[in-house]
């Protein structure tokens, strides 16, 4: 059940997929030498194998629990927070100014991978720590971001994201706690947050919640909603804690996974009103929270690598330490079980599908960097665009694979995988979380379909296949049948894609049902697509590698090896899902809701 | 968390597409009218929604337990069973010479399902009984048959299945339990057994272990097995029970679901040896189990299809029940969420793969049948061939459409499904056993692959494909839009399975890797082909009803509309699947073991 970080497919992947040495270059970025990411890289990998990966199953097993508002996390958590924190991994890119260490984005995907990948219950407290930090930095006053942003970044106050309520669920229309103005220019909020990771633990001293709530002249809807800081202490002038807020857990969720991380209900001002501040200016709320949310999305992408590649793992280990049965094509005994054919073929599909994800998402990091810190500013708003259109494919994408990955995972193992004590059901238990939180999966194709697609009628979506068949058509000058086969597969697979932009493009406003029945198998699409394509990028490198006769040829041939396997296995299906989706609205609507 | 049985479905397949009249014409069949059957399965129905579903979820939350030897099952078990005992549903399809009804297995398979959609872990005590019958009706003495028979189908006793070791699983060559004759006729087993369902329980007055063992001069392998009865309690000459035997229960395994089930290690002979009595001759153990296996398979599928109907009903209380968001066509406020494309399609989906896998299956039950009560001998032959062709697609493919549909039921319920208070995460955890044991997908693939493909060079394959293009050419001759697309999914379904059994049938000697790499896959496209084929068929005679102007319309078109779903969401990836089989062995195999 232990946790190795692959760092050379990272290492890969970051230099010769996403760019580093580019990255290096933009303003701002110039500590992320390939020397010092490196070692970064290294040291994180040290830190989550060794202290934090020891601790999932354990807590699995001995969760969090709440006793009369407090809630006390499992065991060895409190410690390993203090360790992360004290090295400095909570703040590896936000700013110096406040304690961060200022590296791209593209460094700390990575290390976030490493982490959830050690534990995911653990994880999710920094992860929500990290979405309150980007909303403060982007919307708070220099006052609040005086008092927040350090105390944050350096993990001495975690932070929370307080969204939903029990009658609205995803629909933010319908939230409705109150925030009543305070002659002071505090406020006084009430009502009742469900669902809120970390909303109440023992690991820091004070807890930053993030809250959505309406004012009381708000418009109703989206637009009437603000975001407020209520502290779970008050912070007096000097930067110590005072008082209680009016802030209370008054239970955790018993969850089919992520056990060890609090789901809290949290009722505020039940004692006469919980103290908020507003952020930023009234009925802005869900635009702040949604800078919020873009992070934890991607967030809980590389949630879903991590926790792929772990699973993997698991299930590799297994598969050679396990003795069973002869060899099909002959053996004086039993054999270890990855000889089998189908055990291969599913430790392949975990590792072609964790690869490609983990490609397109570290991709999407370095864009993200560069449409952050490019000096032209109509680069940045190019590769912006590029970005926000990745952000839901990545995030939707890599955790519905890694539900069928923890699924493989279990398989692998047979009888043992559902026996809990083997550790391969809880990474099926806590899988089924990722599809789920910060946007269901049809929230994030509803964003892919509506704000990311027919808004520019396309446009991203085109430009990014062109890229594709510009790497179709390098892999098929490749006179080499593994290069031939991925070519054929990424040809189908754009051919796909394209009819599918096409069709959403063309029947958004005259056929909007048929085009959102399609939209979660048009993210999903995409992700193979996209995720295809970086694995058709990844074969040419390691090729050239070989080429030039670089060491390490065993890892390149895998990586042709891997990449064919994709093509054969998934994007041979592209042009199936295209049926589909173009095809498949009648089928999706036909029934009144009676006939059910 | 209620279930109502989906009788309509069920005698809609049963008369209309298994041919319930043509069944009971068969000798021996003739109890099995109309009127009977329908009476059967309404008293079925009503007490597995009654007694038996309302104890699923409390079980679960308090699970059996074992206690020095003892195990102490659920609140309810004892009484449940009791009660389904003494109503008969025990001996449904057994002879009524032992006091069974002697109905027909298409009679018999939506009790099944009815039951094990009720209650996974409850339906399993019998499930596993009937595989000891019908092993005792195969292959008992008349004596034998005399102690035991009657008193497992009046469920006085029941039935376990004692395969797996530690060092084994699946791998029965490697089984080395063993047996001494003794002077007396009887045998005295040594030996651990592990993953034993209800291998002990507090639930009847006996349990008879069916056990495989080696005798002392047994040759290796799986050809030196034998097959012994072991009683918890020895059986007095007047048919009481005497002392204890020497089989205890050492643990129970703590499970990722089926949590209810106990999962026991057996220990033989740890105090002298378990006395255990030969089934007919030595060494042909495994042909034995086999006959107990093929029947545990075929139940394991209705698990599969049961609880898939289960995970269904609950998702679509819940959409028809929550409010969230606006009608994307416009709406005055937020609408229940069945209302949003996307839950639609995932309803859709869970149901219309639900109707398919019934429906092969109930079709599968009736060809077993025919293999067993027809006149004529040729008549036998031919229908055992295709029912055991059918066997692994009916236990491969409708437990990994069972997976996909629990995973669906828990995203319908968004967050809520993550909570376990809810119960749809329960299916999603029970679900992951069904693919597993009774042989994992991998080794019913691997029976499709060998026995049933490649040593007849696919006749019985090829026969099934020629009736499916006669299903799909009487589509293709409808003018109507739906039927096109059935028959155009069809179509394509019957050209990729034709290519794959060439395939696999052209390379099994030549490249058995190559075609063991694309066994699971070849087993769901035959799965996703013959119930895209019943669903063809069903169309067909809905259409018929309504042409004839027959009442209850909407259930006609209804399954008109659920078959061009599954046409277009689910054949739509055959050929996709088929270039997968036929092409994706290169990427399977493409790694050194080292290279992983």
């Amino acid at each position: 059940m232990s946790y190795t970080a692959p760092l050379k497919d990272m290492a890969f992947v970051v230099k010769e997929l996403a760019g580093l040495d580019q990255i290096a270059q933009l303003p701002g970025c110039e500590d992320a030498t390939a020397d010092t990411v490196e070692a970064v890289l290294e040291e994180n990998a040290k830190f989550c194998s060794e202290v934090v990966a020891p601790l999932n199953h354990a807590a699995d097993k001995e969760p969090s629990f709440w006793h009369d508002g407090q809630v006390t996390t499992s065991k060895g958590f409190k410690e390993a927070f203090r360790a992360f924190v004290e090295a400095g991994w909570q703040g590896v890119a936000h700013p110096q100014a406040y304690g961060g260490q200022g590296l791209p984005k593209l460094v700390a995907t990575p290390c976030l991978e490493m982490l959830n990948a050690s534990n995911l219950s653990f994880a999710l407290v920094g992860l929500l720590t990290d979405g309150a930090i980007e909303a403060l930095q982007t919307a708070a006053s220099d006052a609040q971001k005086a008092v927040y942003l350090e105390n944050l970044i350096t993990g001495k106050w975690t932070g929370t994201m307080n969204l939903t309520e029990p009658q609205a669920g995803s629909d933010l229309a319908a939230v409705r706690s109150r925030a009543e103005p305070q002659a002071d220019g505090s406020y006084k909020l009430f009502g009742t947050k469900i669902f809120i990771t970390y909303g109440e633990h023992d690991m820091a001293e004070n807890i930053i919640h993030l809250v959505l709530a309406r004012t009381p002249d708000a418009p109703p809807g989206v637009k009437g909603i603000s975001l407020f800081i209520v502290p779970k202490f008050m912070i007096n002038a000097d930067g110590s804690l005072g008082a209680r807020n009016d802030v209370h857990c008054v239970s955790i969720e018993h969850k089919l996974g992520i056990k060890a991380s609090p789901t809290a209900v949290l009722q505020f001002g039940d004692h006469g009103g919980a103290t908020g501040y507003l952020v930023g200016e009234e009925n802005r709320g869900l635009e702040y929270m949604f800078i919020m949310m873009n992070s934890a999305r991607f967030g809980v992408g590389m949630q879903g690598i991590g926790l792929a590649e772990r699973a993997y793992q698991q299930a590799l280990a297994y598969a050679k330490d396990r003795v069973q049965s002869r060899d099909l094509a002959g053996s004086a005994g039993p054999v270890t079980i990855i000889h089998h054919p189908d055990v291969r073929r599913m430790l392949m599909s975990m590792k072609s599908q964790t690869e490609a994800a983990r490609a397109l998402a570290y991709v999407g990091a370095a864009i993200s960097d560069i449409a952050h810190y490019h000096a032209d500013a109509e680069v940045r708003k190019r590769n912006l665009a590029i970005y926000e259109y990745l952000v839901p494919i990545i995030k939707g994408w890599s955790t519905e694979m890694s539900e069928h990955v923890a699924r493989d995972g279990v398989q692998v193992h047979g009888g043992m995988g559902f026996i809990e004590e083997t550790g391969a059901a809880q990474h099926y238990r806590d899988a089924k979380i990722l599809t789920i939180y910060e946007g269901t999966t049809a929230i994030q194709a509803n964003d892919l379909v509506g704000r990311k697609t027919v808004r520019d009628g396309g446009a991203v979506a085109k430009a990014l296949l062109a890229d594709v068949r510009a790497t179709q058509a390098a892999l098929a000058a490749r006179d080499h049948a593994d290069f031939a086969a991925i070519a054929r597969g990424l040809a189908g697979g754009a051919d796909a894609l394209e009819a599918v932009v096409d069709f959403v493009v063309a029947h958004a406003k005259s056929d909007v049902k048929a085009v959102f029945a399609g939209s979660v198998p048009y993210l999903k699409l995409a992700g193979i697509v996209l995720g295809g394509w970086q694995m058709g990028r990844a074969a040419l490198v390691a090729q050239q590698k070989l080429d030039a006769g670089e060491a390490d040829s065993a890892f390149y041939r895998a990586k042709i090896g891997t990449a064919r396997f994709f093509a054969d296995h998934f994007l041979s299906q592209a042009a199936g899902m295209a049926t589909a989706i173009t095809t498949g609205a009648a089928g999706v609507l036909a029934l009144d809701e009676a006939q059910f």
